[in-house]
This record gives C-alpha cells, structure tokens and sequence, in this order.
C-alpha cells in the first residue's frame, strides 16, 4: 500500500501500521487457528474463555463471570444459554438474591475443557510462532500491560459485538 | 483469578496470560477507544478502515480491497454498501470484467478521513499510553512480525465475524 495520506505527504501511520488495524488482524488470525485447531470440539474462542472462566471462578455469578472474561452482560447470557443447552454448565439461582444467576461447569463442562487444553495451548504456540521466546515474554508482557492499565476503557463502554462491521 | 488447571495444579497458563485472550481485550479497548474519540464521525473502525484502504489505493477492486483491509468478502460488501449510502464511496462495474465491482472515495469520503485523521491518532495514543515511546516501537514491531508471518492464516478461512459469540 502506498503510504501517502490525506495531504499527499508520507504518512507516519500508514494503515498497516497502526496498532487498533494490527491489533484487529491479530485477533483474527487467532480466531481463526483456534476454529482449526479445536473444531473438533465445536467451541468458539469466547465460549472456550467463559468455561475456563469458570474453572477457575466456580459458582460465580453471571454478571461477574462476564467481567473477568471480558464480554458484555447480554452476550454472556447469550453464550451460558447455548453452553447449558450443551450441558456443560449449569445455572441455577441465588437463594439470597432471586435477580443472581450462579453458573458452574458440569462435569462433562470439565472434561471438555480438559480435553480441549492441549489443542488451546498449540493455537497460543502457533500464534507466536514468528517470534523468538525471549520476544513471546516480550511480547506478552507489553500486553499484559496495556490491557491492565486500559482495562477500565473496555469495561465501561461495552457494547462491541453488535457494531463489530 | 486462581491459577489453577484442570489438574488443580499450577496453570502455565491462566486466562490472562492467553495472548488470545489478551488480544481480544486490546481488540475490545481499541473498538471502545475508537468509537469514543471518533463518535461524532458515526463510523466504526472497519469502516474507517476501508475508508483508509480506499485512500491508499483508489479505484481498487472490491475483493482486492477486502484481502487489503482483512475483512472477509460479504463483509466488504455490507461495508460498502453502507459507505455509498452514505455518499463516501462509489462503486462501479469494470469495463473488462462485469462481475468486477471498482470502489473510489468520494470528495465527501476523502473529507470525513480528513476531518478524522486527529481523532484516529488519538485512539492510537491513548491505546498505546501505558507504554513508553521505545516500548510502543517495540510492540508495534512485534505485532507486525506476528501478522505478517501469520497472514495467510486469517485470509484464508476467513469467516470470523459471524461465530464471534
């Protein structure tokens, strides 16, 4: 692509180099070696994250639950109903509070995460794979750091799905 | 959140430590950013992206364009059609291929990127702030490598936005 904007001049951020078009790409290519990687077990990126979310959080409620996996509140109701259809979760409500919805993972929930690890973990190596391991730490450290500091950016704010076009 | 696995021992990698899952968030944050800084405008990032890979190669084809901006070929064309609602973009049949579809900027279009160029480097700045300059560099430098060596993974099943749930 030619790097020239608006005013003719050399653009100092031509597309292909601008984080949010790269960030996006990234992104993508994930999605998509995950989907290679586990399509035998026909779960998404999301609805990969929401069970481990849950192994790690059990009998968390649904709202909580979509904040530390990072998705909105209608989404995750979205994904705990086509998870539960598949009975690997459960959700059942608070005693102390009717409005809250408890969710867990079934054992068959657990089984599928167990099963699925190995080819999660090879869609991460694949991803990285251009860099060295020393740039890998690099990499995911930076990261690590970006979400942390912007993280209230993408918690407030966050009815991305539907306008993702 | 615990680190734990599903052997209860010590998880080499907890939820955020994925960078697929870290990557999702900065996707996330970056869209949020976006849509803020660049809200009075009413375009999202893949729209001003495509609007961007117009600029740098005006009279493009339509599926070309999509390979360009990495979007899959439905999509640009739900993109465009909204873009030339909007009187951003024309289309237009290739006189040597009739099932070839040529897309231009408008005078409008080249105005509203104009007109946004401040805000989309903001986005930009604001993503990246919790890095110093070098830092910015160097993720910038390693996420290129990473799409770059992995591109043809996302081009090729490239049928993402639909099952992003």
């Amino acid at each position: 692509m030619a790097d020239t904007n608006i005013e003719g001049n050399n653009n100092p951020m031509p597309l292909w180099r601008r984080p949010g078009f790269l960030i996006r790409r990234t992104h993508q290519i994930h999605q998509t070696l995950f989907l290679k990687e586990c399509s035998e077990y026909n779960l998404t990126p999301i609805q990969y994250g929401v069970l481990t979310g849950l192994l790690e959080n059990p009998g968390i409620d649904q709202i909580t639950l979509a904040r530390e996996v990072g998705i909105d509140r209608t989404n995750v109701a979205d994904v705990l109903q086509r998870l539960e259809k598949r009975k690997l979760v459960v959700r059942e409500t608070a005693e102390h509070d009717r409005r809250m919805k408890l969710v867990n993972l079934t054992a068959e929930g657990r089984k599928i995460l167990a099963d699925m690890y190995q080819a999660m973990m090879n869609t991460q190596q694949k991803l990285l794979a251009p860099l060295n391991e020393q740039e890998q730490e690099q990499f995911l450290d930076l990261l690590v750091r970006l979400v942390n500091e912007n993280n209230h950016l993408g918690r407030t704010d966050f009815k991305l799905k539907k306008i993702d076009m």
